[in-house]
């Protein structure tokens, strides 16, 4: 992608997430994004994630939740770390399991995807976990799906990675109790990043004192004003007194183009190292979605050192997939529609 | 494969089918084509998956029959549809299912398939669910295969695909409840299409009154008259009357031989229209076995219409290979052989 | 590989097996190598073996000792038909099983390997299954995973193989009862072989009379005399009263090397027929770790006859697979760290 495109031109039409997302009695239907869920959906589904954290540690991994449930990973992009958590929360949760894994082809866009999705439907799919190349891909699927059936945002484009936002909400929460007191700072690509923009809408939304954004011009979106976020483009001054910091993974095919010198001028200006580390809280936590490339992003001495929290966010983020999938896919939101096929 | 080669000329032998899919009792072992099957064998199929249809629409979509079981999707041909619908199917019975997709290599043939064949029936495989390029692979394994294993034959090369063809049927009975008033047509590719030859064997044994062919004449087998059909080349003539159609997909790598001028020209011919649908009986039902190529075997009009039932055929298609999988393995058949391994 | 690069001479620091596959207690912790475990580790893994060995031939094939825990594929290599093993055997244990397909690249080696444990172990897997092509990979893992995690060696290039060590230990005392009266021959491809390996290490511990091993001088190791086996370089001379036979799989890429000279010339050799046969004891038992190159390693005659027990073999495979992770996962050995992520 050349850096003038702007992240929302895509193939599919714009979203209405907030309407979307939600049943007629307010309740969360899918889980597309963050932006426009209230902050008490976004706790309950932390409060959910933490009911469920406990079964990570039982002897018998299983609850029986989702139980006779058909969950299908439909990736029109392959990530195969993305899959496995969605794939062990589902098991987790009794539910079966379908794994698709569709090439973005030509024939993989709107009318042939309403296909797949009214085929997987007849089978009597319940939830379609969605990774797609294209922003607004999980959103156009949303729109179209029965009655019956949830969709989960596993990552659209430059778009938004909800569960991925909302696993490492869930990580602060834990560690920091709150968020109002909280400034945050996200350093890296924002610009191409749906992390970030999931990360920023929820942020906002739980009330966190200040949200920072540490980045190079070229990989700062222009419309940084619209998101509440306060622009730094030097790492020292934005890391001052900061409780969390979020590194974004840097996506080396990047590197190639105008946007970025090299790996080793990046590091220079916005690698984290114990040193510049010492200009954030001595309490500061460090997160990453991973995986890191070390000596990049961060030193190893940060990446594996005593703030780090980057191994809880991976534990967290089964906790969080097994949350919204029940509050999506519970037995109170199931529709039974016996006659319609 | 060039059009003067006939479908049976393959590399494994030809089947001696209704002796080989019956146990001594006469009940069903293997299902390998609807060719040789009674009557009274294909509506206890229908009957089952009468049955089992509830079950989808079940908050708990999972019945015990088959727990324990270990049902081998063994693809040599890949098919992520098909394989995906047996995969469900099999889940819900409870059973365990592993996937083992084979290139089909020089080296996936005879002896080796065997070989393959061994193996897993050591490793205690109760079933073969088996899709093959070659006419009569599903019937070479059957012969071969231990007492206690069923094979189930999920599309072998231009022979036959009798799932596909049982669901077809059970579709008809639920809209028509019955066979012997209806006049059904078939329409496309008869000379490659292994679901034509199951639906027309199923549909003469079942007591249509009437099974029509509609097709260019490069497109039609040889021995249509041994096959108990009614020769149409001309849609609108075809179409009088008749109470049920049969579309076939078009495999667009024909387009290039000699077999078909282009894909324009096929749909001015024989792609169906909602005009052309006023010439069947007005409360005709429209079949495709999917996926279906708008605009080449029909409209998008017809394809999504009210007269199509084209959903309803994937959804009948999981209650169909649950029945197949449970008269074929049901308790009652399973044979335990504790000394032999 | 080059014929004069030694087995050893890999990425991966040599392990200290022994002390590594044990916990405190003296009890299997991991299970990657037969090389230095005790006589009663070896006796009770068969024992635990024969328990399983019934349940293949149940009417429900499963049973819930391992309900609740993630068993992880961990391929760097492909081996469908390993993977499938070990997949049936966890399934068969009730437990959830992700399979991930790593390729062996330079990014799959040292730091970032350890980057992919971290990450599993934090979505609180409990046993990663490994192949990997390079010698001790599965040691490197063991000696980095948290307390609670196992580790088994499903082949490690040239060094390991134990499970098919062990199952085929297995094999021979469920056909000849004992070990101390036995000669045993292995015949093939030893320098190359992590099978012929673990299986020497296995028979020394068990007992066996005597071990042999046959091959041309260009594939043995320069090691023999330390392995503690007689080394044959005639097929006639070696085969002499012994009670059971060991065929190796012969890698067919070594034939374009200088290591050997053609197929036929290496049937001509060592070959097995039953010609040849009758020069060991009449009872011999003969085996393979599959799958067979007839006419390369043995005759169809020999591989398909009475005294061939390749099949139960396969068979048997799955039961020690049960028992192996059923030892070292086993409810006794699951240590709960509730606080650490």
């Amino acid at each position: 992608m050349s850096p003038s495109k702007q992240p929302a031109s895509t193939s599919f039409k714009a979203p209405d997430s907030s309407r979307l997302q939600l049943d007629e009695q307010g309740r969360l239907r899918h889980f597309l994004t963050t932006e426009g869920l209230s902050k008490d959906t976004l706790i309950e589904i932390m409060d959910a994630a933490e009911s469920f954290s406990s079964v990570g540690n039982q002897a018998v991994k299983k609850v029986p939740v989702l139980r006779g449930k058909t969950i299908v990973n439909l990736f029109f992009e392959n990530s195969t770390r993305t899959r496995t958590t969605f794939e062990l929360a589902a098991k987790r949760l009794s539910a079966d399991v379908i794994n698709l894994n569709i090439a973005t082809s030509a024939a993989a866009k709107g009318e042939s995807i309403l296909d797949t999705i009214r085929n997987l439907e007849a089978m009597h799919a319940d939830m379609f976990v969605v990774r797609h190349s294209d922003s607004g891909a999980a959103h156009f699927i949303a729109r179209h799906v029965a009655p019956h059936v949830s969709v989960i945002n596993a990552g659209d484009g430059q778009h938004a990675h909800p569960t991925q936002a909302m696993l490492d909400m869930f990580t602060i929460r834990r560690v920091k109790k709150q968020f109002t007191n909280l400034k945050v700072a996200i350093i890296g690509d924002i610009l191409h990043s749906r992390v970030a923009r999931s990360q920023i809408h929820a942020l906002n939304t739980l009330g966190a004192k200040e949200v920072r954004v540490i980045a190079p011009k070229t990989l700062l979106p222009s419309d940084t004003n619209s998101l509440g976020v306060h622009v730094y483009g030097d790492l020292k001054t934005g890391l001052k007194g900061v409780d969390v910091i979020v590194m974004l993974r840097l996506q080396r095919e990047r590197m190639s183009g105008a946007l970025l010198p090299s790996e080793h001028e990046y590091f220079q200006c916005f690698g984290l190292t114990e040193e510049k580390l010492a200009y954030a809280k001595p309490d500061v936590m460090v997160m990453h979605p991973g995986p890191i490339n070390r000596g990049v992003e961060m030193d190893a001495a940060v990446a594996d050192g005593k703030l780090s929290v980057i191994l809880q966010q991976v534990a967290n983020g089964i906790a969080v997939r097994m949350a919204v999938m029940t509050l999506t896919l519970g037995p109170n939101r199931t529709v039974i529609d016996a006659d319609n096929y």
